[in-house]
């Protein structure tokens, strides 16, 4: 029940229609009895930069949920960043400091490591390859380099892309082997696919899967079904897999912990959630 | 639920604790299925004209209960004002026009005027005596007027309040009879006492209770209990009597009216209201 004193947490994107965290979150605060309520604000890009830091100085605002198409303009209007934002480019998290200043962090990439550790696949030290360096593979591969991979392979179509997710991995993560432009599956513990190919039929895959080795695990960010074509042909060569909506779920303990609340298992906000997929 | 296509009703003022509008609205979207949600936004004056318009910005914003510090700094903030306003000074409902236009009312004093209404006592060509011609004052006024009172007797200590809300009680009602300066209660069909007079222990009453006569109906704006010491007083002399906390549940059909939801009596707020009194 809102009341006063519950604490707000806006969910900041354009447009709402699609916004999937008010019914993941809010059941789980009810279920928990913590005050606090997720609630959508469908900001558009042309009055951003002005509403967040006025919604942040609200006497009841604890945080901010911010996703498209906000994440990247969000980084230069805080206070303090983490390294992941600073690798990734983007924030999707914006919580309020003591002395009133906006501290952003990044749990996409965070969502995509929590569920491959949660699945019993070791990070520190693997070998992983990101199939696109776009939104989504920046944040990933932000979080394997603060995970402590061994080396982390990106790759994209898009040259400008990939040399500045590389030149930003460098300069926060001087000591990662990075390799660059080369997406063969083969030698790899890790590939994930970070680019849309799997949300139109017909989508060519993203790497060759005839050279998909068996014991390589292999991770999806397309969550337009829970087996795309690129899970269906991995799984078939015996490959262990993450779909894409895993990231979701296992993200949120992560931004639950960032805004000082309760937290608890991915699978107890799958168990909560009024969503259906 | 809260979902991304939910209705967004900001409830703008500060500080927020005691605010009581999301225990009431919220229960009766739920119980009848509308999709909106009452949030409490702590604004403060200092980023108000700021924030207002940059609320109405947002793609899933319907309106704004406004409360205080917040009901006459709106007034300047609008596109179009309704005649209650202007002779109240100050609004506290804002609703979106299809053009984009910031369209207010105010319905404190339509609570008033809803609640003696039902309670049997017609107002059309009453003689009503308004003691307090402040915030409340002056909303109970403007929406007497616009009841169709004969005649509107004020009365405030402060020479300059009460001055200001006679003349844009002649300014908008020109037709009306207003009688300024005394707060003898013989003689009105209505009494009402819009001062904070009943807040703390020993304050005087209001009027002259001595000269009260037992068919006058006597108002109250006071709620910090149900019987006051003048309803009290009103009471032992005979009189018909409206606590304040009715203004409260009477004006929100208004408020639902004007935001284009289905409407209901205020007993039906009551009971669904998550709130004690």
């Amino acid at each position: 029940m809102i009341s006063g004193n519950t604490k707000l947490i806006a969910h900041l994107g354009y447009p709402t229609a699609t916004f999937k965290a008010p019914m993941i979150y809010n059941p789980y605060f009810a279920k928990h009895g913590i005050d606090a309520v997720v609630v959508p604000m469908g900001c558009r890009p042309q009055q951003y930069a002005a509403f967040l830091p006025l919604v942040f100085k609200l006497s009841n605002i604890h945080g901010a949920l911010v996703t498209m198409p906000h994440k990247v303009t969000t980084v230069a209007l805080l206070d303090e960043i983490s390294t992941t934002v600073k690798v990734a480019g983007a924030c999707n998290a914006v919580r309020l400091g003591a002395d009133g200043k906006l501290i952003g962090d990044m749990f996409d990439g965070e969502g995509f490591v929590r569920g491959v550790s949660r699945k019993g696949r070791p990070l520190v030290g693997a070998r992983v390859l990101v199939v696109g360096c776009g939104g989504v593979g920046s944040a990933i591969a932000a979080s394997l380099a603060k995970a402590g991979v061994g080396e982390l392979a990106i790759f994209d179509p898009d040259a400008g892309s990939m040399s500045g997710l590389a030149e930003r991995l460098r300069a926060n993560y001087p000591a990662l082997a990075i390799g660059v432009g080369s997406k063969d599956p083969v030698g790899f513990d890790v590939i994930v696919n970070a680019t849309p190919l799997g949300m139109k039929d017909g989508d060519p895959l993203p790497v060759d899967v005839t050279r998909l080795e068996p014991r390589t695990f292999v991770g999806e960010v397309v969550m337009k079904q829970e087996i795309t074509p690129f899970l269906a042909a991995a799984r078939a060569r015996g490959c262990d897999y993450q779909p894409g909506i895993d990231m979701l779920f296992e993200q949120i303990p992560a931004y639950l912990e960032f805004f000082g609340f309760r937290s608890c298992a991915a699978d107890e906000l799958r168990a909560v959630a009024t969503l259906s997929y």
